[in-house]
């Protein structure tokens, strides 16, 4: 089995005491053999000295083919946003999917990011971005009530059968997907869920983003998402959801009680103004999991986990005027740990460990965003100083996917200029359909 | 005269009617001769095909000699931060100073800004900093009581002092810099005014940053900041103001009449959790110039002005529940032309345009987090998508001063190890006179 070894180095090691370790990490085949003083010998080694180590982030949230939809609706109202993007999305093809979602697992790469939770239809050419970059992914096929569907066949089947072909695709795990209370019947929560528990797959969820939302639901139901979500059986260990702003403390103890994971998504809130902002400070007292996403490229409009996990310890202070609320270090376990606990995988994922995965981010510390580097200020540098730039090399199942900030398996160049060409003409079958307006 | 040509490119003007322009822009010595089809001939040819110009930014409120402290103390209340950095920052020496400044000088150049606004004592050093890299400063010299300060000799001759050595220096204007009502009296208002006035130079303050700052001022002189700078004479166009988040809409009258500019901080305020959110919709409905500052590098921690600019879009959109609030073409004129307006100098920088000092970015526009770019998203593209790494060359007054991502000037490897030994230093300074607690 081959050994690659990153010699001398500093090791943000995010384990249970999230200790900063100075010395080696050996990885031997897709995993991490050992983490301390002196390790080797190896096949390959990677010069740490003037490097940081830290686990692969997660992704928790987005919708990475959109990627090719960037910029097409901004600084308007929800249904302004929903309303245009849904007339582009409308004209895609299975081709534009995969070129955004190329171009998305490129920038997850190269923010630092090793593994996504996606959501969306069409699973099968997101899964095709991702492997030709070499990122992991959690790919939810799109459940909600046939009536609303713009999905060939029945959503739950659609979802099923892309599980079947998942299984065979290395790095990427299939999960069921029941889009949001405002599509989603109890028929089709309890189908999505069945579903899961059979194939054994994680869920995911958009849940309690928005005010219409909320009070919507709650004049056509009695009760508000989360409660009425509780009352048919739905939250379970398995599921992961996402945005949670307008939650009250009582839907929190449901969510806490029933083992749900959290998925922050702080710009992506700020940005469509959901109004509000998420109770991340009574989730974590509360001792939930809490995840981080970026949400999708129309919505953040990027997907650099960096700028989230600022965003997610600038935001909370703001709103409640209080500095001392989502330090840097739970920042960072929300975008690392948590995220791995959100789909189920903290025993894979998560931090740098020995047997855990082989999902390493190498910083290079003479980028002058993280400069001047220390180990007392180590993870404030990542989290408020970190930029686009100081991500160096990646690896994903202990194969070396971005080195000297290029990746291995594809050509820059021609995953941004193939995401141009898809985007151009998609714009313009937009248009010509009327929904370039 | 030496002619620099950017052939075949797009153009992000920042003109009066933000136009968009395909075409070449074309240099002649310090200043831009030419923006259209086909100029030329030129001494220099710099493909444009595959980038997008727009001028540099001018970061409006900072402390760049800070950024040797960078995370030495985060994620603590106002009073434990001012503490906290008081103490390290009173162990520097010039040298210390000027490590820091190039430093962050460096940071600046390679995220888009070509100038900056600084507040600090020791401004010679911080000036050699900037020289070292080519970045303009505009730089003020810290003025306040004298019973307040740790300056040898009255700040106000310093400051004059100062002020005389910086006719010297190219690329610098000096600035009269009263810290903040909570450290200058009337007297010192006066003089300061009076001192800027003489020699001709803009003024710089702090202003309403925090609710004590407003409540111990009227608490104590029976107005508000900004209601009692008014009363004492002191507003004036020469004026910029850095944060104005705790002003009344009278206040804001105030300012717009007396033709002060705004410079708003969103991402500092968030971070030190100053409470509330500065009125800059308020701001602009008045007309006001309105520049963008990341403030300095304890309290952001990081001076990527993209960053800034998408914090600035984000964060009124969250605040008031309202998507349409502070557009990305808003906060790209914060950033340009707001920015120059704040110094007076909108007639020379924040446009590219005929006539104004060549002070160009050269965004790579094959980096993932701006693609695809189309002439219809780019200001989005910029604001929303642009990371740390998508500056590829930057011009200022004519000279390419960042080529490929490299300082033309300084190896970019000597200014970060030259600012992590002087931070160790100091670190060890403050240690043992009891700071580093």
């Amino acid at each position: 089995m081959e050994r690659t070894l990153v010699k001398d180095t500093l090791v943000v090691t995010q384990d249970d005491r999230r200790r900063v370790v100075r010395g080696d990490v050996l990885v031997e085949g897709d995993t991490i053999a050992g983490v301390g003083p002196d390790l080797g010998p190896a096949d390959r080694v990677i010069d740490g000295r003037r490097r940081v180590v830290m686990p692969g982030m997660v992704n928790a949230h987005g919708h990475i083919a959109m990627h090719a939809m960037r910029g097409v609706a901004d600084d308007m109202p929800l249904e302004a946003f929903l309303e245009r993007t849904f007339a582009v999305d409308a004209r895609r093809t299975s081709q534009d999917i995969e070129a955004g979602a190329r171009l998305g697992a490129l920038e997850l790469l190269k923010t630092g990011s090793t593994a996504c939770v996606d959501l969306y239809y069409d699973q099968d050419a997101v899964a095709r971005g991702l492997a030709s970059i070499g990122v992991r992914g959690w790919l939810g096929w799109a459940v909600l009530d046939e009536k609303f569907t713009t999905q060939k066949g029945a959503p739950l089947a659609n979802c099923e059968a892309w599980a079947g072909r998942a299984r065979d695709i290395p790095r990427v795990t299939p999960m069921v997907a029941p889009q949001g209370v405002y599509v989603c019947g109890e028929e089709t929560y309890h189908g999505a869920r069945e579903l899961a528990e059979r194939l054994g797959v994680p869920l995911h969820t958009h849940l309690s983003e928005t005010r219409p939302e909320v009070y919507n639901h709650k004049a056509a139901t009695g009760a508000r998402p989360v409660e009425w979500l509780a009352k048919i059986g739905f939250l379970c260990p398995r599921l992961s959801a996402a945005h949670l702003v307008w939650v009250t403390m009582a839907e929190l103890d449901l969510l806490s009680k029933a083992g749900v994971c959290a998925v922050h998504c702080p710009t992506s809130n700020m940005k469509l103004a959901s109004g509000g902002v998420a109770p991340v400070p009574e989730m974590l007292e509360r001792g939930m999991h809490v995840g981080l996403g970026t949400d999708g490229a129309s919505s953040n409009n990027s997907v650099d986990m960096f700028g989230e996990m600022k965003q997610a310890a600038l935001l909370h202070k703001s709103a409640r005027w209080d500095a001392r609320l989502v330090t840097a270090q739970q920042a960072l376990d929300m975008a690392t740990r948590g995220g791995a606990a959100a789909v189920g995988a903290l025993d894979r994922l998560g931090s740098v460990e020995v047997g855990k995965q082989a999902d390493l981010v190498l910083i290079d510390r003479g980028k002058p965003s993280v400069a001047p580097l220390r180990e007392d200020n180590l993870v404030s540098a990542l989290v408020y100083g970190g930029g686009t730039d100081i991500v160096d090399t990646v690896l994903v199942a202990g194969e070396v996917v971005l080195e000297g900030g290029r990746p291995t398996r594809a050509d820059a160049g021609e995953v941004v200029r193939g995401a141009e060409e898809a985007a151009a003409a998609l714009m313009e079958r937009a248009k010509e359909a009327g929904g370039g307006a």
